[in-house]
């Protein structure tokens, strides 16, 4: 069987390493979104992907909710010493798979070839696929004017309320190949419990064509109205769309056919299935590696018996 | 007084270190040799320049003998991890500097431009000029083929026996303008205590048209037959010149009419006198910064009683 999972950074690569392992080896396609990436100091910085990889290579740093474990600052306290602006929490370990990324990229690989190599190198059994090898931005209009995407998240602490969400490069981009193969030919696409604006919308942009809706099954990143990690709920109700399940699954509606949402959010259900979506209502929220797993195993689950 | 020291990383950055303490701010120029450099993972790294930057800035790490101090190495140890060859010592606190130099450059700056910045953002009060804004790298060969001077300093311990020099480059390479200001503009040039061979030989190389011998003064490294720090003894004696302080002085003889050697090598001073060099026995050898100081102090003191 194989499975494909679009993914922000948090709960859908929590999900990912679930399925990584109730699947078998190789059967698993991660694609992240880019539009999160920055270049920092001339170094491609891509927070989604590199959550993904760092926890499927078990190295995630579950205390900070970024990067990896045991990390320090140091190279960053000496730009701070430097007079560089030091916002940006680079960690010393983060910034060599940053420095092999570039010196992959110069010898000529692509974003998705050098992210290949990496999980190679990282002994993955799983594909992580960036979703596209040309530069995506995502752009946060502002009060205070339009900022990038971790000028917003990072140094202004999420707070300046979105106006409203633009993907420099979105247009031009076309998606990486092995993205385009993973999608194809994928028995399931799972969206994963990421944020639907930011992380989700530019994956189906670029790969749309390829996602055939019977095929594809959404998870909520929302839980009883709040977004267990990260700025979901705030921004979908900054640029007014309805910040619960319900809203996740008419997000949605157009591009997946089945919907999971939490035990939490069971009253829903008949209104996923008014949006013509099946409503699956699981225990989404994932703790720990256990509830990785759980999870993983429970969406296979209910594929299977949808009979798709 | 304009003066200006030709180094390397070890005991001409000392001497620096003592002249900027007994000369007046902007008085000094520190021209580094910049034929150690080496790219390491798209940065490049500047060994001599930087132990003359941190030294003056007060942040070298005087315990492992290069870098800075409180050193880490997680972002090394992540390369290895991603396994990449880790025999580079290369430090975070380090890669910082690394990584603004870079970010210089990539804006537009020359290298000397570039090192210009750094050493006013460390708020030195000495110009620090890389002798060349072109690439020059040492290329030592070995029975064992060819070597990259870090490959053979660093990666293979300095075990391989030296059977010549060769500095790639240094044809084509002309001076960095500054370079060139700051021996041309001096009232005394200061070869410093550094391995003549590998870290002055490059510089006089390139700036040699612009000396004037009767304005330089140099310095031995070599003090009762040995090098108080590396191969400098050794890579003579391999390449056939004679590994003592006499030696050293025939090897400046045609570049430097004044010749420092230590109070070890009193013994010599007859011989230098014999090269048509003015020799000055003194105390040379330094522990700490009161060594430091009190060497350049001895050091514009002869210069000056020698009236020139």
């Amino acid at each position: 069987m194989r499975v494909t999972i679009l993914a922000g950074g948090t709960g859908a690569a929590r999900l990912a390493c679930g399925l990584a392992r109730v699947l078998a080896p190789g059967e698993l396609s991660v694609i992240t979104n880019t539009a999160d990436d920055e270049v920092m100091w001339g170094l491609l910085v891509c927070p989604d992907t590199d959550a993904v990889l760092y926890r499927l290579a078990g190295l995630f740093n579950e205390d900070s909710g970024f990067g990896v474990r045991d990390e320090s600052f140091h190279a960053l306290e000496m730009l701070g010493q430097l007079g560089e602006p030091a916002w940006f929490g680079l960690g010393d370990r983060d910034l060599g798979l940053h420095l092999l990324r570039s010196t992959l990229r110069h010898r000529g690989a692509s974003l998705s070839q050098a992210t290949a190599e990496i999980g190679r190198r990282l002994r993955l059994q799983v594909a992580v696929i960036p979703m596209s090898d040309d530069p995506v931005r995502t752009r946060v209009a502002t009060d205070a004017g339009e900022l990038s995407f971790q000028e917003w998240f990072v140094r202004s602490r999420c707070e300046p309320p979105v106006r409203g969400l633009r993907f420099d490069g979105l247009e031009q981009a076309v998606p990486a190949p092995a993205a385009v193969g993973a999608v194809s030919g994928a028995d399931l696409v799972v969206i994963g419990p990421s944020n639907p604006l930011l992380s989700i919308d530019p994956i189906c942009a670029l790969l749309g064509p390829h996602l055939r809706r019977e095929r594809v099954l959404a998870v909520s990143p929302v839980v009883g109205g709040r977004a267990l990690k990260g700025p979901t709920v705030a921004i979908m109700a900054q640029l007014g769309e309805d910040p619960s399940a319900l809203g996740v699954a008419r997000h949605y509606a157009a591009v997946a056919a089945e919907f999971v949402l939490d035990v939490a959010d069971g009253a829903l259900a008949d209104g996923v299935s008014a949006l013509g979506m099946r409503p699956h209502v699981l225990d989404t929220v994932m703790a720990d590696a256990e509830g990785e797993t759980h999870l993983a195993g429970e969406v296979l689950r209910v594929w299977q018996a949808a009979g798709r």
